[in-house]
């Protein structure tokens, strides 16, 4: 078995992504989405053509998490793939919702690109958005091998590292490296609101590197957290207690403990792979 | 008054940046530092000459900011300059330290040059490191207006854009922009020392960037915190008190309080300068 046809589900900034990289190999590509604007435009920026019924060999499911499970029992219903996959950026809540609502999880590949950008919607998109990045996968003790080996093309179709990984331990993981930061970096950003123009004329590089996620749709980004909610409040927790103590620290003048902080800082810092 | 000859008191990585930028005119440049290799190194990379005494237009300060006071008094002591200014990244904690000390306040222009890297000594210095950047300037009432004047024309040498605010002001907003932004970067990178392997191989640009200036060095961000701990205190209560009310929120399933944050967080993003 292998990828000749693909039906992309949901023509925004990932799905229209993965389908312009399949559209650079040999692959045939269709698109859906219940906004008849975004499709159109996924399809004008030459990401592939309009679905109209047919089996294909892979779905690929990109609409946001709380909707995964519903587009997936709508799917298998209608028997349109043999396999199929999400792009979800969490995974217990599709898979949950998913075994709530019926699906066959043996068709069913869970799964995750680590990739994105602060603008979304099919105009964003890009081919190489995947390039070199990790793209975890989920699959479950019922995921039938002949579903991961498919969807595991998918992955290297689209030029990214293919990562396997249990579902919760990749919520617990993404909450540590993309969904907490993801808050911090919007509370910076939003205790600008209240600085002076002087004082934002001073900003440099370093606070826009901080914040730049924060520019990150708020829509779609309440939805990921909610679906992340409980390992994100527990990181949230910490790193709020983290600040609180440096606050005191500094009021009382003990730089020791605002030293200590800063040098954790540093050795956190180098375990992020591309910094070693 | 221009400058001919300058004096880079402290050959690390803002003095010796300020000294190549001065090479690329034709301003003689003499460097001196307490640590004999830092010096060595920045005149192998053709920063300047070694200074062995004689009268200059302008002495450039660029130690820690709790040796600037000190280290203005000798130079003054000394007539080795007709102006003075420095580059530390807190200003007030410095002027009190040269009132307390009795220097001459006519020739000294508190600066602030709003540039850096996370490396720091003379070996990761760079004559455009300041090219485009705003540098604070923050005279007083007993400022001398010629000093001034010299010392926007050393901040036009540079490539940067003089701004003028108070020493009061300028600590408020750098703590802001800068100070406080770094404390939570930090906080964000030490969170990730407990994450696994699994857990950091999934992580993105995004993390790397939120954390980028964790990286800085610990020795010189504890004196720069602690020279401006209150107004940094401040700003990390206000910052813990967000996260642990979107942790609580995340609990509670309180979306719209969630999304309230991160749309405060699209807002303040768009004040920064460089993302309007």
């Amino acid at each position: 078995m292998t990828i000749e046809k693909v039906l992309v589900v949901g023509t925004g900034l990932i799905g229209t992504s993965v389908a312009l990289a399949l559209r650079e190999t040999d692959v045939e590509v269709h698109l859906s989405d219940v906004d008849a604007e975004a499709a159109d435009l996924a399809r004008e920026l030459g990401a592939g053509r309009e679905w109209t019924g047919g089996e294909v060999d892979l779905a690929v499911i990109a609409v946001p998490p709380h909707l995964v499970g519903e587009r997936l029992a709508e799917l298998q219903k209608q028997e349109v793939a043999r396999v199929y996959t999400d792009v979800a950026s969490v995974k217990a809540e599709p898979i949950a919702d998913a075994e709530r609502l019926g699906c066959d999880l043996v068709s069913y590949v869970p799964g995750h690109p680590l990739a994105g950008r602060e603008r979304s919607g099919p105009a964003a998109a890009r081919a190489d958005l995947f390039s070199g990045r990790p793209w975890a996968l989920c699959p479950g003790s019922g995921t039938g091998a002949d579903a991961v080996r498919l969807v595991r093309e998918l992955v290297s179709l689209c030029g990214a590292k293919a990562v396997t990984v249990a579902a919760d331990e990749h919520d617990s993981a993404v909450a540590l490296v993309s969904h907490a930061p993801h808050v911090v970096a919007s509370a910076v950003a939003a205790s600008l609101a209240g600085g002076g123009d002087v004082a934002l004329s001073l900003s440099g590089q370093g606070l826009r590197d901080v914040t730049r996620i924060a520019a990150g749709n708020p829509v779609l980004w309440q939805r990921i957290l909610a679906g992340n909610a409980v390992a994100v409040a527990g990181l949230l927790d910490r790193i709020a207690d983290e600040l609180a103590a440096a606050a005191s620290a500094l009021r009382s003048g003990d730089l020791a403990e605002v030293a200590d902080l800063l040098w954790r800082g540093v050795e956190g810092h180098s375990r992020i792979p591309a910094n070693r």
